[in-house]
């Protein structure tokens, strides 16, 4: 039995709280379940290093998770003067994501950077970051739409991410953390609201899995990442 | 004419989340005006090399400030590889003034390790953490007790803190972000609810300032932590 | 037209000097067209702080590139710092791909390490560090098995890794670097010999992609696995 | 008693050895008691990246101890990899400090880095180094006026700092390293030769004080730095 | 007896592949005994921070060990976060005997970066560093007469590296790795091809050691530098 | 003509004052001409990890110059989060050199550290270290003697260093800052006082030189360390 008597193909609740931060261009609180990530979209007149002189501008993450965000407190990057791969990792993933669905030559001379900050973990951090954290880039490009500095949204698509893995046998969408640390296999989607997809990471981290049960997990996967969206939606009064 | 009216010697309205977290030991969000900071107390059974074999435990503090917390976003400090300095000095302020108040026998064998992570920064930001940080602790040690750790809650006495400046020729309480960039001198001071000195730090940042000047300045601060500690017991429901 | 007129289902031409190095306890040199990894597995009596008393060993990875292995010359990690991000995040999945074969209880106290330094990059660095990795471990474990430190090799199965991708709209497998850059969608695959999934990698970096693409790569994938592992068992007088 | 029958509002022996090194614009050796502390001002055609295009310059410290200026040997910073917290915060102290009695505009296009490193230390190595650094700052700025690249010596007031604590019930000036180890309230002034104050940071480490005994370590700290001045003033054969 | 009944006086066999790399603008593996050195030369369109503006150019040389080149694993620099002492000080003896030769201002504009990684060490990496980094450098500077970019090869003079010690009190050359570690005096040397001296550095570890060893020690590095050089030019078909 | 009329042969004027600062076992203030190092042993009771057991001890040196030391003032080392790669070879020397005559089994479970500051440098800091040094070394390792710790002075020989070089085409002795900047070549010898070899470190950065110049070198350095022992053993009031 999931907690909260939850169904098999059934996501987290989730909840979005727009405008949470007074001060990025996009501010997004995102909770699904217990788990809480504020993501907030910073517009600065910048490129990176090898994107000086083209005509692209860029968009970043940045993800980190405060140390009393999970059961066990955790140390600071800064303590262990290194960033934590896994931290590394997951921006990596988090900024790919936002960039395939980002047209970059309408933020030439730009760099979005969005911030993903985990308050509090209970599984799934790095999918609602880019879940949450696509809302955050797609306000922050609506303000400098409004704004008059791009003709339009850079953002060309929606996009978001879920987790589904086995358990105990079980093919569950979306994991939280007790769930998580159980399973045999682990796999995290990244799609648009069509269901194509944009990245797929999954591990078989205690045994090989088959074809057939990778079919399942995407199943599920583009059924939640469809929900996700809509709710997103909802959450923001429309996308338009 | 400060924000909303507020009068020279008033403090902001403050608010405090006790248990906004799930997983510290004490969990507390105090929002004072636009200034937010996440005070999370966590208990580990470990005391810091100095103290190994010794009859004391340890309280220490840690500070940052979410890179999109402030107008123009800031650097995590793992990008400069270093921890700001600024941070560092009001990590300190942080754990010295609450491990005056602490017994620190009774706390033998563990460290609480008090988290002030700012959310949103509009000034006194380093006075709520105080404040906040003092609630999260006590909550935290409130439960040692309660679990039969401690025989009485180590924390023996009420403090806060509160900033007071010089801004434009007049003397003001609880200084934002606005007044503070414009203050010729900025004080900041830790004391308990009755008013006695635990850290006094004043800087004439545009010029010196008199003693008339200091004593006038350390009447506000004494008024503002009086009110600070009633809305906090307030808060919690009364301490005991 | 592919170089060297390869088909589109084709691997590059693939050798295995096994013994190159004359200190590790397993030494694999493996060439896949212009690539050229060497992979060193080190058998050491220690267990990471996490392991410390428990009944499991462990195998990790260390994967780095040499600065002129590429055609610009890279900077070393040491020079910037911090490890390259994109380093890390493939160590992380060579070592739990090389975990998930691996009976972790047979190296009880024990850490086999194995580095996979590349020494020139054509692409394909990370899948054929765990193609050549999954050799080297291989060979070190059946030395501790002949020196009857384990009584059994705990490494249970055979893997290998290879990747596919959507290059102007056709899908090629075992992309090598000039296919890479020019990728619409990349996906790396880890896989036993069988075909059963370890690892997914895969990224539209350019546009999204069908679940009947994504079909596409992963019988590509199978196919080129079921290749290199036989080419293994061949270059090193089969396994037994 | 104090060591050698110091009285309680009797600052240490100082000495000043103006020019003690050949190289630095300004460049004095400070001794109180056994504390001696190498102060030298270096000026540089640049400024810090927050004030280029600005008309202002700039004027830094940097405080470090050696490692055997204590009784029991220190680390390196460099051998921790981090800036010693401590030294952290009273670099920016002694920076902040000079700074406030310092005409930016004279400096424009400069900076004046002031080095205060501590040979032996005994108790007061941070007011100390204002009180030496300050004359080594003075004297560069002269420097800079003979040379006409000021049209007028850029420090525009007269500042020294000393110590002031309770130690064992009683208030004493300018506390040695044994007395400032039993300290129940420490407290460093820094203020100018007429008594104005700069900066006050003050702990009530072991208990809270009272306005009463911080007015009594306000007087002392006064009469202390107006002798350090006047005791300045003759070492240098006067300012002017 | 030496390994291989090699005599007193007799260098190791040596052996260089060059283009082993296909990228870099000169590669050179050498090997010598044992002991495997890539070498590779890279060309970039860069100068230092010192000689911005300068008609001069620069060599600089990198110099490292893989993990698992030594008989027990060594830890990656990046792993202490600080490039280990003894590569500090070898590739600054490298990059200065190789400008010694070198014509900078031919190079006026470029930066040539000599990387040795040593893949297998048996004693000697630092003067089969020099000997062979000698010739990929000599190979990148004869691409860049060919191409027009330098009117001359930079490379004036030929130079090699060799070491030679006092084992059980008897003066040896070329020691390996085994002779190494129980030798009392142990001296680099690199010279011209004639025997003219560029860089000694030698100690007596054990012992302090008298002028008649040194010259010993000395004749016996003239004759190994001489036939290194002979074996380099056969290597490579002549340097023309 | 060389500064003050010195001659070719001729060391430059030395002063030690052996106890200059209080805290250290041996504490020796060495000045040659300009360049001045303060030197002081500490000794500490732990080995260094690879001495855990063993039945010797260690002498370890460090080595760094103040920022202000040198005509153009230098960056702290923590600013660059690296020790400077001179500096590193440079201690490396002195310890080795140090250790040469040092009978670690005397000095048993604990490590003396020999900590060569350079308050003021005017060429050869790195010989006037090792002179200096040495008798910080003596000293606390007399100290020990007395106190019954070790049976014996563990130091057995004494050493000095010095430098000679080829400039202008003239063969000097103790070269200081403007010799050595201007050398084709440059020797640092490290002697007993017999003028027995313990380390040899030579450069011809400008041209390879002959073993007739090399010899010139050594006869002058020979000189100039005898002349250095004698004027450290009258400083101290003889060694014994």
């Amino acid at each position: 039995m999931r907690y909260n008597n939850r169904g098999k193909d059934q996501i987290r609740p989730v909840k979005f709280t727009v405008g949470w931060g007074e001060y990025p261009a996009g501010s997004v609180l995102i909770e699904t379940g217990k788990t809480r990530v504020l993501c907030s979209a910073t517009v600065e007149e910048r490129v990176p290093p090898h994107l000086v002189g083209s005509p692209e501008g860029w968009v970043t993450a940045e993800y980190a998770m405060l140390p009393a965000a999970t059961q066990t407190r955790g140390r600071r990057d800064i303590a262990n003067l290194k960033l934590a791969p896994r931290s590394a990792e997951i921006q990596r993933l988090i900024g790919r994501s936002l960039r395939s669905v980002t047209d970059l030559r309408l933020l030439c001379g730009m760099t979005v950077t969005v911030d993903c900050d985990v308050l509090q973990a209970d599984g799934g951090t790095r999918t609602a970051s880019i879940t949450g954290g696509w809302l955050a880039l797609w306000l922050a490009c609506e303000k400098l739409k409004k704004q008059g500095v791009c003709p339009a949204n850079p953002v060309r698509e929606e996009i978001a991410a879920v987790s589904a893995g086995i358990v105990g046998g079980e093919v569950l969408l979306d994991l939280d953390y007790s769930e998580d640390s159980r399973a045999d296999a682990d796999f995290n989607m990244v799609m648009t609201a069509a269901g194509r997809v944009i990245e797929l990471q999954g591990t078989g981290e205690a045994r090989p899995f088959s074809r057939d049960e990778l079919n399942e997990l995407l199943d599920l996967g583009t059924k939640g990442i469809a929900e996700l969206c809509a709710a997103r939606r909802r959450a923001c009064g429309g996308l338009k």
